[in-house]
C-alpha cells in the first residue's frame, strides 16, 4: 500500500489563515504547583508572591501556557513572532485553573517575497469560570504553501491599528496583599525608581539542551524546531519565551516588591538562542506613574536580555540605533527587548 | 576492618526466582499533576484528556510507574526486555491514586548458553482500594549467578501459554466524557480510519541526558545502565520506555480523539536508543472494530518508532522482514515497535 | 546617562554581618509534590516515607529549602561552605507546608590573608504555624569587601563553641508508621546493623548540566557559580547538596527501613564536582544506640560520596589521613562526607 500523508497536521500555512476567524485551541489546560516548580527549577525565579500558600501563578506561567495552545494553530510554519501588543493580564491565575485560549485573526498581510506572510492574531486566555487572565494581539510570520499564487493581501493587505501601549488607566488594580520587604528582601519601593535608571540584574545562566527543551515542552508548545537536532543541523532554535523568562526571573535582583508583570507594551525576541548561550540582563526604568489614592504606582520598564556579555561590566551597553523607520536596530548581544508595565508598592508610610 | 559487599541490595539472579511466588514490590507511590507535568516537559504530550481538570493519569505514566516498582526484584540484572503480554489498562487512575504492584513469577526457562534465563512475569498494579488499573505479563532475560551449574530450567523450561493479543471483547469501556474537536483539536473519527493506513507524526525529538535519565528516575527505575557513564563507557542506555512515550505523545497528531492506549497485544523494543539520537514515528492502522452499541469503536494499530529518519519522507520504510520463525528481524533504525488498542469515538451523529 | 550598579543586590560581604543580629530570609516557600516528584526525578530517592499518601517531605528537601532561602544573605560571596553543627530535623513537613527561615549571626572570625572571613550562621526553618522543623548551625567562609582594612574579628575573632554531635537523647522521635519490608523492600533492622561495618550501595550517577542546575535552582539558591559558564570558565561548580542529595539516595540500599535523617553531627563537601562526575557512595556504622522502650534504634552513619571510583571495587578504600590537628585531609576522589543519625526500627517481635 502506498502511503499519502495522511492525517497527522502539519500546520496551517498563510493561505489557511481567514480574517475574523475565531478558534478554541486545544487543549485546554490545568496549571498548579508543578508548573510553579518546574519555572522555579528553570528559571530560578524567587519572587515571593509567586512561591507562596496562595498559589497564586507567575505571569509569564500564564503566558506561556496561552501562547502554547496557540502554537498548533498559528506557529507551526512561522519562521518568526513579529511582535506583541496591548498584553494585559487582566486577572490572577491561582494553581489548579484551567486555562482555555482563543484566537482570532485580525489582519493578514501578504509579503512582498512570496513565500510568507504576516498574520495579526488576537489571543485570549480564559480561566474555567470564563474569565479573560490574559489578552493581547501577537503578529507572526506565516509561511505560504504556494510561493506562486499571490493571496488577495498581497494588494490588499489588512493591518489592524495596533496600540503602541498600554494606557496607566488600563493597568489592572494590584491584587492581593502588598509586598513588603519581609518577604521579598527587597529594600525599594515606588518612590526610590527614576526614569533613565538602569538596574543590573548580575545573574548569569547558561542555557543546556534539556533547560530549554523541557521548558517548552511543558508549555505543550510543538514547533519541531524547538526540539529537532536534525532538522535544525544540530542546533535547535531556543523558543523566544525562554531567555523572556531567564531574563525576567533575573530582573527581580534590584525590583524585588514588584506585583509582576502586568501589562507588556511591546516586546522584541531581537536575536536567536540557542544551547550554550549565557543571558545575563538588565532593565531601564522608562518610566513612573504615581497612582493617587493607591498605595502604589505604576513603573514602566524595559527589560533587556544580553548573550555572553554581562551588562554590569558594560554599564551604558547600547542596545543598537534607530533603523531610520522608527524602529530599534538591535545589537546582535541582545536577544530581547520587552517593554511592560509593573506596579510597585509605595514606601509604607 | 576487612569489608564484603554486606548489605547494599544487587538484585535478583535467574536462580532466585520461584515459579509460582508472589511478592509486593517496594515502594508504593502515589502519582498526580507533577508526574503529569514532568511527562508532558518530557515528552511534549497534548492529549486533552490528561491534562485537564479531572486528574485523569496518562496510561503510560501508570505504565511507567508499574514497570520501575518491578526493577529491583526482577530486573537489576537484565540485558534485556523480551515482550509484553496482554497488556490491559483495567481502571482509570487519578491524581492521588496510590500504586502498588505485585509480581508473579509463571515461568523460567534458562537459555542454552548457561549464562542468562528467561523470566515471566505476571504483573499487577492496584491503586490504593485494591482495584486492579494495570495488568500484563512480560518476560525479561536475566544473568545467572553462576554460570557453570545449569538450573532445572535447562532441561525442564516451564513456558505458560500466552495470548498474542487482547481481544476486543476483553478492553475496557471507555471512561469518561468523550473526546470531542474542541478540546482536543482533532478532525477525525472511528469512521476516518482504515485498516492499512500509515499516519505519520512529523515531530521529531532529540534525546539529550537530563530527558531520558530524570524520567527514569522520575519512576524509580533503577538499573543502573541507564545512569552511570563509567559503567556503560560513556553511552549511558535510554530506558526503552522512554522512546516509546516520546513516540506515543508524537502519535496524538493524526489520532487526536483517541482514548489513551487501553491495550497493548505486544511489544519490541526493537534497537538500543542513546542520547542525541533524534525519534520519529508513525502508525500503521491495523484492525477498525465497531463497537455496536457504543459511542466508540476500537482500533488495533501499530506504533513504529525510528531513530535518525523521519518516516514522512520515507512513507513506505520497511520496519523488517519475517525471520522465518513468525518474527520480525527490525531494521536497525526501528526503536520500537507496539501493537495497541485504541478506542475511537464515532463522529457525533 | 551614566549608570552605576545601583539597586541590584550583590550580596553581603564579610564587613556586612553583625554579631547577634537576626534576620528573615525571603521569600517563604511552600514545598509539596512537586517537589517531591523533582527530587526523585533528579536523585532516584525510592525511600517509601516520602513518595507516598502522607505527604511527608524528604529531610533533604527541607534541608534544601531552608538552605536556598539563606543563600541571598549569606553566601552570594561564599567560595566555602566550611561546616555544620546540631542539624536537627525537630518535626516533620508535609505536602503544603510553607517554610520561613530565619538566620541568626553567632560567630565571626576574620581570616588572616585579609581576604576573607568565617561567618557562623545559626539558622532556623519554621513550618506556616512557626514551628521549628530544622535547626543548625552552619559557617561559610565570606570574601571581605575589602582586603586592605581589617575589621575587629581579625584581632578579636568571635568563635561560638559548637557541639561536635548531636546527643542520642536530644534525637526527635520516630513519626508516623514505623518502617516495614513490605513497603520498603529492605530485608535488615536495627539488630542487624554493626559498627565498623561499610554498606556499598551499588548505584553510580552521572551529572548532566541540567541535573544539577535544575535541582539548585529549584530551591532558589541563587549563588552564580553554580550557573554560569563564562564566569567559571566553562565549568560551574555544582551545589554541595547535589552530590549529598544522590549519595544519600544512593544509600537507601541496604538502609531501607531508615527514618530519614534525623540529625546530623557534621559534614563536609570535601572536594568539588562538576557535570561528567560519576557519583558513588558507601555508608559505614559509626554507632547503634538501643533505644529501650523504643521500637527503634539509633545509628550513627557516615555518608561517604565518591567520585568516578565505585568503592564496592575498592572496598577498603581510604577516605583521607589525619592531618595531624583532628581533621581529615580527603582523599581526592571524596566528594562528601556526612556525619548523621538515622532511626532504625527493630525487628518486629
Amino acid at each position: 500500500m502506498a502511503h499519502d500523508l495522511g492525517k497527522g497536521w502539519l500546520g496551517n500555512f498563510f493561505e489557511d489563515f481567514e480574517l475574523g476567524k475565531e478558534q478554541v485551541c486545544a487543549p485546554p489546560r490545568v496549571i498548579g504547583a508543578p508548573e510553579t516548580a518546574l519555572h522555579i527549577g528553570t528559571t530560578n525565579d524567587r519572587q515571593a508572591r509567586f512561591c507562596g500558600g496562595e498559589g497564586r501563578m507567575h505571569p509569564l506561567v500564564v503566558f506561556h501556557t496561552v501562547i502554547g495552545q496557540t502554537v498548533r494553530n498559528i506557529s507551526l510554519n512561522s519562521p518568526a513572532n513579529l511582535g506583541y501588543s496591548k498584553m494585559i493580564w487582566h486577572a490572577p491565575v491561582f494553581a489548579g485553573d484551567e486555562i482555555t485560549t482563543t484566537i482570532k485573526i485580525v489582519g493578514l498581510k501578504e509579503n512582498s517575497n512570496g513565500k510568507t506572510g504576516n498574520c495579526f492574531v488576537e489571543t485570549t486566555g480564559r480561566n474555567q469560570s470564563g474569565e479573560i487572565v490574559l489578552q493581547y494581539t501577537r503578529w507572526v510570520m506565516v509561511r505560504k504553501r504556494d510561493h506562486d499564487t499571490a493571496t488577495p493581501y498581497l494588494e490588499n493587505p489588512v493591518t489592524p491599528s495596533l496600540a503602541s501601549q498600554v494606557e496607566v488607566a488600563e493597568l489592572p488594580a494590584w491584587s492581593g496583599d502588598l509586598s513588603r520587604s519581609e518577604k521579598t528582601g527587597g529594600a525599594y519601593f515606588f518612590e526610590d525608581y527614576e526614569p533613565g535608571e538602569r538596574i543590573f540584574h548580575h545573574d548569569g545562566m547558561t542555557v543546556n539542551h534539556t533547560d530549554h527543551m523541557q521548558y517548552t515542552r511543558l508549555w505543550q508548545n510543538s514547533a519541531k524546531v524547538h526540539f529537532d537536532e536534525i532538522l535544525t543541523d544540530g542546533k535547535p532554535l531556543v523558543y523566544g519565551g525562554f531567555p523572556f523568562s531567564i531574563a525576567y526571573a533575573q530582573s527581580l535582583n534590584g525590583l524585588e516588591n514588584r506585583s509582576g508583570m502586568v501589562a507588556m507594551n511591546s516586546g522584541a525576541h531581537a536575536n536567536p538562542c540557542y544551547s550554550g548561550t549565557t543571558i545575563y540582563s538588565f532593565t531601564e526604568v522608562l518610566e513612573a506613574h504615581d497612582l493617587v489614592d493607591q498605595p502604589y504606582g505604576a513603573l514602566r520598564l524595559r527589560l533587556v536580555g544580553v548573550k555572553d556579555l554581562n551588562p554590569a561590566d558594560h554599564k551604558d551597553f547600547d542596545i543598537g540605533e534607530d533603523n531610520g523607520k522608527g524602529r530599534i536596530k538591535y545589537d546582535p548581544r541582545v536577544l530581547l527587548c520587552m517593554d511592560i508595565w509593573e506596579l510597585m508598592p509605595k514606601r509604607a508610610s
